[in-house]
């Protein structure tokens, strides 16, 4: 079951730039910076609602987010739903033929599991599906 | 006070398409179907949590989201936070120097008072705030 929008994955040249924007625009400061290094990606979050906004900033040229940046302008990247069930829901999107980029859940930021769904096979959307880890 | 994301707007070529295609991914129904004929769009929503996906298909060439998807692939068009006093949010943004887009709020769908912030002043983010209608 998706419970809820978990984050929007915002792509930006500079987190030292875009993160007071982020801070002045929500009225709210970061409560978390991590760096994810199997990503290569250092990440600031912000709270809205039951939601969060993760800031997204490469740290090497081989990050995604570097090769995003390299082919479009900074902004929207990424929508994260958080599931019940991850290994459930990847099944259910399976069997009704979304194509999965990671067909094996992964350690994400955010002491999560995820997956991503390819954007192909959703109009366009690049979808993270992730689940709370609980050990 | 910006209380949650209301909802998504994703641009779709074709909403015939791509509302199918959300249904199954959020594994629900839309709950409604509303065409805005002043922005040139015909929507469908999804709810998901707190948060709605609203899907985006033009429905003549003039609209913005007959623009959009001449200069991009489908998907992710832009995030709406809900607040809870449009007028004051934007005097706040506005004093921050954030670049508005409707310096006066305009009707929006969903029975909603809606402006939008310029991508250029939030890292490429094309941002809308929204209240409720309440008369």
């Amino acid at each position: 079951m998706i419970k809820r929008i978990e984050h929007l994955g915002i792509a930006v040249k500079s987190l030292e730039e875009s993160l007071p924007v982020f801070e002045s625009l929500l009225n709210t400061a970061s409560y978390k910076k991590e760096i994810v290094e199997s990503e290569g990606v250092r990440t600031a979050f912000l709270r809205v609602g039951e939601s969060k906004i993760e800031l997204l900033e490469a740290t090497n040229s081989d990050s995604a987010i570097a090769k995003f940046l390299e082919n479009q302008r900074q902004g929207f990247h990424h929508v994260a739903f958080e599931v019940n069930d991850l290994d459930a829901e990847l099944e259910r999107l399976t069997a009704k033929d979304f194509q999965l980029i990671h067909t094996t859940p992964k350690d994400g930021a955010d002491n999560k599991r995820i997956a991503f769904l390819h954007p192909k096979s959703t109009s366009g959307l690049l979808v993270e599906l992730c689940q709370e880890k609980t050990d």
